[in-house]
């Protein structure tokens, strides 16, 4: 390997010639030797810096901050950031300087030496492209780096989690309707209950993945504004009073997302109240396909010990021996991922409260728990989409054995013959693990005509409702 | 003390006359010895299913469920629930029924004896007022219970933490409006930086309240969708078509509050998403006060070897021998109030992820921990504006000084004599420990004139921006 | 109501004349009207405040830092303080000072007061009794509430933990040698599996529950180091160098347990983190706990297409109609306390987070947490283990037919005709909805009696092992 | 790429030849394509699989339970992947099956057959060595798992965790020492307080280290504890009846930590209490990480208008104009560190309540968590100690500067001219801005030989205590 000699405020610093970043990025990969194997910023970071740095200097080139042409180098140059032909030329780390610093001056440099390289110059020189003269132009890490996190996770929502999540839920809304004429025995407190249909049961799922997908689409609200134009501590020192607008509306041009420069830019340096609320949106979001994996997993329990109303595909072997022992792994997984959100957007919050002054320094932190958490639930979704919920099908014969023998039905005798009787058909069954039927015919109550014109579980389940 | 006799389908047990309760909550009250000092439910649970029944009976009323007179009298006794005055006749507590069962049947047997006794009825004969017959008419435990539950906390919201929380950011708003003129030293990684206003440091933590109560009360639409109407499995089973929405109807009535029957009602038996989306917006208005609280301690901190640069009100002896050391008692007790918020907030999402089948049983635990998280966030935004915020204060001496001293204001001087010479001012004043303009003077870059002309910190912080 | 004047460095203030509290206390009331209905400090905290001054004087006598007689007042009244009889003169909530300090002075104003009363002397006087000359003397708020924290936290878990949690330890560890010979279909992945016994499995939860004990237990250890000794900042400055050695000493005679002033103060009174250890360990308990409840409400899960291998007592109506819809309403209350513990776990361990330089200002909150987490899981495990645990019977019935459709026993067939017969065997059964035995009979591999002697489904606990 | 055909019980599957993995692991790379580019099983894991596999066979071999021949193969094998040259034939993540048992699956097919290879055979033929029969000979993923979960645990927590905090906290009480001489102000809720050393500073964060670390090699013990031997339910069906006790003699011999079969397998596999005990004791010691972290970048904030105490050393160019502003970067990445360690152990907590019946299927998400954390804080610990601890130097002006203004010293002359004398002294500096000694001059109240000789701050210190 050969080196070059790359520079910055504190002096000289070696770098391997065929990396494009310069002194900052390699003092840092000196000094934060941290979780190194798996905490390097992934593509969706390194993409919005590259918009970001894009849309900066157009916005700078119009407002005449920079020349057209050092403008257009920059331009050419964050486009390869964008398209991902520059990802291993950001080697830096989650924990780094709180701000973001090394990784804005990151994209800074290598921005700026693939500039200098398309322009024929010399790597390192800053010459005709400077990484903080031109490059960071009108911006400081400060508001740079917040800037990054709201395009990353704004792009990550609409690319990797509401397609993923709602694959899931069109299937489930899909089995939903489809067994909308099942009818099954309801459970409360774990007991058996009046009757449902599974495609009520089912359905109840499919309503909460709505709920929740709506508010995660809501905290998109608060992530279009950005921090852009605030500079160091928000006042906009060194930006052109126009930046911060302009540089939010290429970003919207390049994205498709109505991304603005924030209101209170103080707020935006200091707090990420918006990621925040984001982390804890998905949050919820993993709550709700804890409830419906665990609901998966005991409806598909047994085979022969457990309740067994549904079945789902067999993807592994379970055991050896025994066929229909089919373990349910794509909820393990699922609930797997859905304790780590959890734990995430714990980090995620906690590191959202110790702002101080003018700046929050638990940037980083932050944005990787949300990324980690998008990335996780929506690859978990398509997992258990492919491989479980595609699969999903009704145990006809156990759930109409299970129907039958449970007593919860009997409450459809009430209006007929009155409580006392019906319950004492209950009691009866119950205590001698009869039917309910069964206990009706045996006390005279009802004739066999009469019990099967008014116990009709499906009407108990109001489908039409 | 005298007793009566009350009964239910176990049996019957001995109730203390002066109680209207019956047997279940006699029942609960022996079952559950768990916290009794401090989780009895509050009064906005009590109040809310007053309201509840009081709805309720009067759907039933309209839609010919129960008899007009009946219905009336379950009104009257509801009404009392409503305003209060029966509050000791509510002992039960958090820890119970996962469904909070007995809390709805304590609201059940209070209203019937209570009505009963309006009608010059025996207490427990529930006769004319059934408890269950007639006051839990058309209802179950499985949808009443969420449904006051969501009913006090919209109350709790509207009454006890919007107001609140408002006086104290009208307060700061105030505040930033009256100090927009004072230039101070910016401070990002705790490290002196450009200069801010302290009205846009106060304008920072404005902005954050402004978005956090914005977020807390679009988690109100989550809210406002109940479980009324979808009895005991979310079918409706035994209730009338109409009755959730008319309910609902009443209940909007009742409070002013746009409530409704929601959607889905297996979604709203098995999951309680939207309050668990509310703890979440609770928990990041928590965040950003302690921001806040923290950045006003860290201000007043000294007094002489702190930073200093606000003075906040004494309110009680700090050191008895030495004047001006002032310990930031509000931000102490505001801080410890948000760490129990994010405690109370991780106890609701766990909660919420694990309803099963029909039903979720934490009901009761979920609605307590909101609850106690509304009501501390809302009396510590007052003791805190009442008691810190209304009197902090500039210390101008201390702010003039911290400014004068500060480097980074030659910054200013870039534009004028070029960077190279601006940061060889800051150098020599940081070396000789003397102020910019004396080192700029002694360098002989500037004279005072310019220097005085050139830096005005007022001028960094873009007032009007 | 009658008033009279107590008086501070800050002036005088009026306070009741039937309260022996003073102007501290006063003031503090009037600042933090924060949660006053649920978060006054309870006993546990006013016991050992009186534990500390009663200790704390009689140090200070025997170093000859007090008069004999005005030390032997203190004593008196702090005794009283210790029985309960002054409690209703701690009207302080948790929210106030961050270091306790208003509490601490609530201790010293009302044991003054009360002594001078014992005394003969003038209510507010200060004579012959100082609050803080004499009560407080050689003490700090600083090091006196962390101290009185440790020695609330240790007599709290030796008397309302240990005993409560272990009894219900013992119900389950003789529930466990009574079921020692009920063999029963295991489960994993929710899924049947081989055979266990009932003991078996309910003595993993004893084990589990041992475990977490004595984490539980080790965590006294790091309780027993107090902060006493360390007065304002750590250093002791203003106490008798034996000041710290000797009043632990005393706190040790009075209660029986081993304290001892810490070796680093500085740690003491600027970090707690053996309460933060204590919180965990509590935390694992609770999650040992739930997993318990949750096994327990499964099992009984049912009554008819549940798992129903065992019973529960019922102990409130479930079902108006139905006998045998036993909701476990234990395990919900009990697993609801997991779920708060857990909240109050990560309020104590953020809390545990924030100190800075010589003092963490989270004091009060962290051991309200502390203590709250204690007195839940307590009194849960007291009412599971009455009105539950005691009452867990095995259903003998759906036990052994569970077992008998079970088809991994066909594993000890293995060693008697091969893995292959034997899989085919259960292929065939599971096929067929048939037994294993019916299966293995149809197939001609075994013969009914070899059948009857291979497989044995108690060789197959191990419960010899 | 060419490929070979592997096969299991649910048939056959492609896998790339240049791959030692079979079947099971090819389906799971294909079922769950979640996170893969961020959870794949670290090195601890895959070298803990290989130490349980060797130790595994040789009990084996020794009970007679494998031919010598192919026992020696296996062992050849797993040193192998113990070494780490099979690394890259462990293609899983960490979202997976919850009892592990694809990764156990994939060590026994990359033993399998690289043993096989070693014999000559053919790779997927399962001759001479077969991946179930032979590799995994008396055990079950249930069992074998855990095992491999505290293995990977204890090595990691003495190789990557011990060594780097100490290596911190022998820095800190080296800085300790040097800096015992070195008096300065103290600080109580961020208010100026009586005097301590820069040595009992810093010495009161090695107490919090020595505390913490003390608590997570108690944890230790727990964790020696294996599930080895209880093979798929606890009751060790299938396996030798010492196996479990031989394979763990044999774990410790590789290892030289003193493993055991655990004595209730029952609960070591349903709950994993000690790894959750584990991840708590790496939270405080977070905790403790976080308050050291924050003391250091206020005590070094300024330059001119923080606190000051301070230096550290400055590796990144902070500001690029303004010298003497060293960002805090080290606290800031450890800091971040501290919340995801949080993050994490809220996760591993959370994972750790939820296990059913005889297994806990959140296995992998639990270890995943805890190896992070320690890695995370061992990175964090050495990176800070390299470039910040080592280089903590005292601003000498500044502090005595710092106390030369404080007032709290006055209280040193309560005893030589009496409270009410100080208490006016203290008044007079502080209202004018002087010093404590002018002002007491300009009383005349002492003279200045006197102030001199009373006002010894390092006396306050008690330095000798």
């Amino acid at each position: 390997m050969t080196y070059r000699t790359e520079s910055d405020t504190m002096g000289q610093i070696q770098v391997e010639n065929s990396r494009y970043w310069g002194a900052q990025t390699q003092r840092s990969i000196q000094n934060f030797p941290i979780g190194v194997d798996r905490f390097k910023f992934p593509r969706a970071i390194i993409r919005s810096l590259g918009i970001l740095k894009k849309g900066a200097a157009l916005a700078n080139k119009e407002l005449g901050e920079l020349p057209a042409d050092v403008a257009d180098l920059i331009v050419q140059a964050a486009d390869e950031v964008i398209s991902g032909k520059l990802d291993e030329h950001f080697p830096l780390v989650v924990f780094q300087t709180g701000s973001g610093t090394q990784s804005n001056m990151n994209s800074n440099e290598v921005i700026s030496n693939r500039a200098i390289e398309i322009a024929g110059g010399e790597l390192g020189s800053k010459k005709p492209v400077h990484p903080n003269d031109h490059v960071n132009r009108g911006q400081s890490s400060n508001d740079t780096f917040p800037t990054a996190m709201h395009i990353a996770v704004v792009l990550e929502l609409n690319e990797k989690l509401f397609p993923k999540v709602e694959k899931l839920r069109n299937t489930l809304a899909q089995k939903a309707e489809q067994f909308s004429g099942i009818v099954k025995v309801g459970r409360t407190h774990l007991q058996d209950a009046t009757p449902i249909t599974l495609g009520q049961e089912i359905g109840g799922w499919v309503a909460q993945l709505d709920y929740c997908i709506s508010e995660v689409k809501h905290a998109l609200t608060g992530l279009y504004d950005l921090a852009i134009g605030g500079t160091a501590v928000g006042t906009g020192l060194n930006a052109h009073p126009n930046f911060g607008d302009l540089a939010a509306s290429y970003f919207a041009k390049e994205t498709g997302y109505p991304f603005r420069s924030a209101e209170n830019k103080f707020a935006a340096l200091s707090a990420h109240d918006a990621l925040v609320q984001t982390s804890a949106a998905l949050r919820t979001l993993a709550g709700a396909l804890m409830k419906m994996a665990n609901d998966v997993r005991w409806l598909a329990s047994g085979p022969r010990n457990g309740i067994g109303e549904i079945s789902i595909p067999e993807n592994e072997p379970g055991s050896s021996i025994m066929p229909g022992k089919v373990n349910p792994t794509q909820s393990e997984a699922m609930t797997m991922v859905c304790v780590q959100v959890f734990g995430n957007d714990a980090a995620v919050a906690f590191a959202g409260s110790q702002g101080n002054f003018q700046l929050n320094v638990f940037k980083p932190v932050m944005v990787h728990n949300v990324l980690e958490s998008i990335q996780l639930i929506g690859d978990a979704c398509v997992a258990f989409n492919d491989n479980c919920a595609e699969g999903i099908e009704p145990n006809l014969a156990k759930i109409e054995h299970n129907l039958s023998i449970n007593l919860m039905q009997v409450t459809a005798l009430n209006r007929h013959i009155g409580y006392d009787k019906a319950a004492a058909i209950a009691k009866k069954a119950h205590k001698e693990g009869t039917t309910m039927k069964e206990a009706a015919l045996a006390l005279g109550y009802v004739t066999e005509e009469e019990f099967e014109k008014w116990v009709i579980p499906m009407d108990m389940t109001h489908p039409s409702a």
